[in-house]
Parts: C-alpha cells; structure tokens; sequence
C-alpha cells in the first residue's frame, strides 16, 4: 500500500543526506495521506546506503500502530505523529541534529530573522522551545517533545506552515511543509540561516531587520501576491 | 537572438552554483550587450539542475520589457537595470546569498580591506548600502534596492569597477565586472575575503592595513601598469 | 595469522580518512583479539593510499612486542597497549587529530554534554585529562599517555564504553569501542559534538543540559531497556 | 631542461589545488636544482586547469633572469628568489592564501604552538612579520617582502627547516621545505593548525602548551633520533 508515498518519503530521507544535514543514521522525514489517516516514515536506526522505499513503515495516525513495514519506526514516530494531528496543514516533517541548528537548540536561543534569506522562508523567528521537564522526559518522551513543540507553537500563535521550522531545547530542529520535499528543503534552509545568524551575532550582536523587509520578502514568494517563480 | 550571450550567461549561472556561493535557486547572473540596448538572465525560481542556455529571458534596458523567453526572469530583475543604467561600464552583475557575504550584510558592516587578497581585486572596503526605508520595500522594493546601492556608490563616490561588489543591508552581497564570468569570478571572491575578514576581526578587531599596502596590490594586478599575470 | 582482524583494522583506518577527521598520515586505528592476546595497529607514517590489510601490524598485548608485520606499528603503540590491559571491555581504539576536538584539548577544557546528540553517544561529559608533565614526556611517553588517560577515567570513575572517548590536554582525542569500527564511529560523532559545543559555547557560555535529559537519550539507545534501531 | 624538477613543481602546485588551499590562480610553488643555479616556478595568472609541467618557468638564481619559458613567472618571483638565495637548505616555496593562515597574517598575530599537532611539523610559533614600510612596498615590492622574512627569521634566530612557514603580515603563508612536495604539506598543515589554534583562542584565550611536549613531538618526527614512521 501506499507505494508512492513511500517513494517520496525515501526520497525525501536521501535528499537529508546529499544536502549533508545528517551523518550516520540521524534525522528522519516523514510524509501523511491526504486523508490523513497513514503516516509514512523512516525505519530507526537503518543505514541511508542500504535504506529502500519498501522499508518506510506505516503507521495508522490515529491509534499511533503499525500497520505495514518489517522494521521499528524511527523513534522519533510519536513527536511527528503529535504535530500532524495537531496541525492538519502539515503534510511533511523533518528532523535532523543539523550542527548550527542544533548549536542554537543547545545555547536555548531563537533563530531571528536578521535578513531576507530567513524571510524568503520563514515568516519571524525560529523558536526555540522550553526544555522538557523531567516527568515529561522520563514518560512519553516522544509524544511530550511533540506537545512542546505544539504548546511552543501556540502559545507565540504561529502558523506552522508561515515558520515551518522551531527548534527543541537541548535537541534540534524540527521542519514541516506542504510534503516530505519541502519539510526537507526548509530544514536544510533552516540550518543555512543558522549558519547566517551564528556569524552575525558574533560580527554584531545588536543584528536586526525591520518587519516590513520580513513582509516584503515573505509575502514576495508566499501567498496569493507572490511574484516570485514562475505562475503555477 | 543573442545565443552567445545567453551561453554566457547561463554558463556563469551554473558556475555559482559549481563554486559552491548558492544553493537552490538562489542567486543570479545576468549580462548585457554591448550596445547596452538587451539584458540576458536567469529565470526566477528554476532549479539549476534544469536550467538551460534557452531559458535565459532578455529584456529591454530602458523599457525594461521582456522581449523574449518563457519564463518570467528572476525577481531581481529591476535591480540589475537600474546598475546597468547608471553604469554604463558594467557588462555582467551577480546576486548571491553566500553566507558569509550575507553575515556582513546582516550585521550592518563593511568589509574592510584588511589584507592583499582582498586588494587584489577590490580596491577599498566593501560597503554596506543603508536599509530601505518602508516606503521604498513597499512600493517598487527592486527598483529601490538599485537605489540604494547606486546612492551608496555615489556617495562614497567609488567606481564600481574598482570596488566590484557591495553589500544591501540586511540582504546580501551584488557583484560586478567586465562580463557576467568575471561579475561571478567577484562574487566569489568577495565571499572568500568575507570568510578571511569575518575571522581575523574575531582575533583582533582592531585589524587594519596602511593604504600603500591596497596601492600596491590592487594596482599591480589593475590598471595599465599591471604586472601580474601574462601580456594580453 | 589474524586475517579477518586485519582487515577490519585496515578498513576501519580507511573509514577515518572517508569521514574526512584525518589528513595525510595523522591518526591511527587498532583491534584486539577476543581473548586480548594481540593488538593490531596502522603502520606508522604510510600514507592511506598506499595502506593495504597486510601492512597492519600485530603485536603481543602483554610484552608490547611484534609478532609481525614489515613495517612499525604507529608511534601511538604504546598508549593504546595500555588501554587495552586496562579497560578489558574495549575491543577498538581510535587516535585523530580532528580539528574541532584538537581546539578543546588545546585549550584544556572538556566537551560538556550540551544536548541530545552528545547524549546518544557519551554518558556525560567528555573529559580532558591534565597535562603530562615533563618526566612523564621526557621518558615513555606514549606508556605515560595511556596512564594519563587511565588516571582521568578512574578518577572521575567512569565507564569507558559509555564516555567512548576522552581528550589528551594539548594533543586531542581518543576514542574507544567494542568493535574498530564503532570505535571510528565514536571518534567521528565526538568530532561532531565538538563542533556543535564550540558553536554553543560561544552563542551562549552558560549553556547546560539537565541530567535526566542526557539519561533519557543515553539509555533509549545503549542498555537493556534500549529501544532506538532494531531488535537484534 | 629540468624536465623533471618541472614535472616536480606542476604536480606541487596542482596539490595545492586538491588539498583546496587556493582557489582560481591564488598560490603559486616554486623548486630549485641542488646546484642552486635555477629556480623552476609557476607562471602568473594562468588558470590550474590549463596548467601543464612545460608552462614551468626557469629562472636563473643569482641573477634572476628568466633562462626558459613562454610564460612571465609567478608575480611574487622576487620573493622566493630571496629564499633561496639567503637559505640554501631551501629546496621549495609554497605561497597560499588559505584563509585561516591569511586571517592571522591580517591580524598581525604568530600562529601560537598549542598542541603536538603544531609540534609535529613546527619546532615553536610561527611568526608574523612586521608591515612593510611605505618605500619598501612602492618600489622592489616583491624583493623587500623577501627580506622582511628572512629579516623575521634572523631577528628571532629560526632554523626555516626546523620552522618551515612564515606569516607576511596583511598577506599570507609562505612555507617551504626540502623538496616542493615537503613545502606543499607544510603550506597544508600549517592552515590547519591555523584552524585549530583559530578555535582553540576562542574557546580558551590563555591556551598554552609547556615546551617539553613541544621538544618531544618535534624530536620523535625528526632529527637523528627520530622514531616516527619508517627508517629510510
């Protein structure tokens, strides 16, 4: 079942390699049906070089259960799961300890939007959520991650597909989009603006943009103006 | 019409990519003819993997009208004729996001002259333009974005063939030349000499060099006493 | 004799350079047999290219001598003959030079656990021993850097296979596992949490992680409650 | 003639391109025949990939003519020609701008020993020379530069073989050594040991390493009683 979904979600899990966001078997896509009932996502701990689109597992989103693939999923399953029923616009997500991403996650810091390579993609900052207190680690580990990730996300009142991108505390970045392609491509723009970001700061530590470059360039390439690219 | 400068142009596009100074499609090379009267360059948005010589759209200088090609041409466009215009000596301009030019951007500063690689090929510090106000990102924000670096270039009273590059705060670097290789050939070197700057600033930001120093590099390799290289 | 273990030395000597934590004929990788009889090492100083599986060289743990092999064994025998006697869990040894681990020995300071990724893999945080002193360099000091690294891991009574690796002060890491090849594994990733620390450390000097944090991901991936990867 | 020393100087300066220490026709290798007579270097300006062994071009020590060759000699001909000429157990020169060496050149710091991996190559600091002088820069520019090395060296009583690279203050590298392959490695490990102490000051500013390991990792590399690698 689901054999194009699939394919896209291994692709998807490849791409994280070539674009060098991942060594070993870090990071994880997944992608979700358009009915929103099957998760696709990457086995757990699986070699890239010897990963096939038939070993992505299913899962049902519902009751979180297995219901196709030979291996354990990734162990990160439940945060995804989490976010794609809190947030019915996300139908791709991407997690990867990516190093300047994750050197913010670490330092607790927001990724500002200090230039128009963050607001080509990233309407405000990427936040950084709070640090997971003890109980929610010991139990549910995964599924609280997730839950902070949503309570980060509304409590700021984001619209996760607007900052596709929000980076957990001591962990790493996490990444969404309309499909498993684009969650790759706003995790791997997201490390390239932390990249950004980490030199300014240490060039000049009082860095900032004015809102009206962010909308400018935001709304440029987004939305139902975007003259950017070519009409669809 | 024009094949051999949309050759030119498209080959110079891909070199950005093959020197590493942009991914996706960010980034864009465009060139001029000689009778100043056509401009040739990169479609907005298209994957570089795809891009091809026919691609390259032209558009008339003065109208700034596209007079042939199928896409719409990249959204720097504006930009780029606006340098043309008040510059008739600048045959090839490159817009790059590379990341250690756009640090310097972000953070609001030059790149000073600290040494001779950067005198080899820019004579004097790099400038960074002002922000655009918000009347001028609202209305018209490519067009202004020439402005602003023209005003910048006036103001400092610099010839754009000896300073070939220039930082739009908050933005990122333009460079420029003789051809849209030799515009390209800047651009990445004004990210080389960002990279050299931005850590010799972090050992001691009190670096500088005596101007004889920029003199004699720049002017060894530029000029009609130049003796680096081979007789033309 | 020891053919298969030669080969795994060799490939796992290979694996340092295709990880890109070595140049030219910097660190060296060694196994041991299961019943701890022989160690097997990298020749020193041949250069990777030309290295092949009989040029590994096989000595006697306990005497320290060769028992064969043309070439010498790597300068850096004698530090690891003293780790395997020690620590009879290790069954793989792995000294670089890797650049961001080499900045921490220099400047004396240990890679503290800052996150997530650093939990997968180390227990803690990743100590640097004292400097040896001038007796102990002038005369065995290869024996006395494998005391050294023995007197830090007793003093701070850790495990060595859940802090695979440690940081020799003015000189740069080691790292150890249960096979040569996981070994590389963690000299590669405690490179990379390196980089990830240092990166932390200046966005934000007071950066930390809470214990139960380091638990959860330590135990959720080595132990007998370990549910990362699959079942074996 | 001199085929083979020529063959010998191309194959150093195509090395100096795959061990990415220079870009476009930055850098340039020089060797000498054991008689001293000539000098075999570079041509100026021509791109690597055009590069062939017979564009070498021969020079004659003493007087500095150039005795055979299409092409005019790297620019900074002058300066190695001092070299050679004051050190005679030189027998190759390697110019770079790699960037972590030219950004302590361009902030006027010596590149500090802090660790055995400086040691192994380097027997103590290598040193910045002072700013040229205005007349020194305006007129024998190359010449002088030569000068204010071997000026360096002299005042702080080295042994070039012992300390095998130099920084010119606002410029860059030079290394050398006792063949054109030897200065190539030296120029290579030199950057790196710059990228490492680069970050180690960073992390620590007070990083230092006691002069007896210094003595220990450059005296088991080399000298009489060296016990690193192979005996010849």
């Amino acid at each position: 079942m689901l054999e194009a979904l699939k394919e896209e979600v291994f692709q998807a899990n490849l791409e994280l390699k070539r674009q060098n966001v991942v060594i070993y078997t870090w990071g994880n896509v997944s992608g979700i049906t358009e009915d929103r009932k099957y998760m696709v996502i990457k086995p757990s701990g699986i070699a890239y070089e010897k990963l096939q689109a038939d070993d992505m597992v299913v899962l049902e989103v519902e009751s979180g259960k297995k219901v196709e693939g030979e291996w354990n999923p990734s162990s990160d399953t439940e945060t995804h799961l989490v976010l794609y029923r809190r947030f019915p616009k996300l139908l791709g997500i991407v997690h990867t300890h990516s190093t300047y991403a994750v050197s913010f996650a670490q330092a607790g810091k927001a990724i500002r939007a200090l230039g128009t390579t963050h607001a080509d993609y990233f309407y405000g900052d990427i936040p950084c959520t709070r640090a997971l207190k003890e109980d929610e680690v010991k139990k549910d580990y995964e599924k609280n991650t997730g839950k902070v990730i949503v309570e980060c996300i509304e409590k700021l009142q984001l619209d996760p597909l607007a900052i596709p991108g929000i980076l957990v505390k001591n962990h790493g970045p996490f990444a969404y989009g309309i499909s498993p392609k684009k969650a790759v491509e706003n995790a791997v723009v997201l490390e390239k603006i932390a990249e950004m970001a980490f030199r300014t700061l240490l060039l000049n530590p009082e860095s900032s943009m004015e809102s009206y470059i962010l909308d400018k360039h935001y709304f440029r390439k987004h939305g139902k103006n975007a003259y950017y690219g070519q009409k669809k």
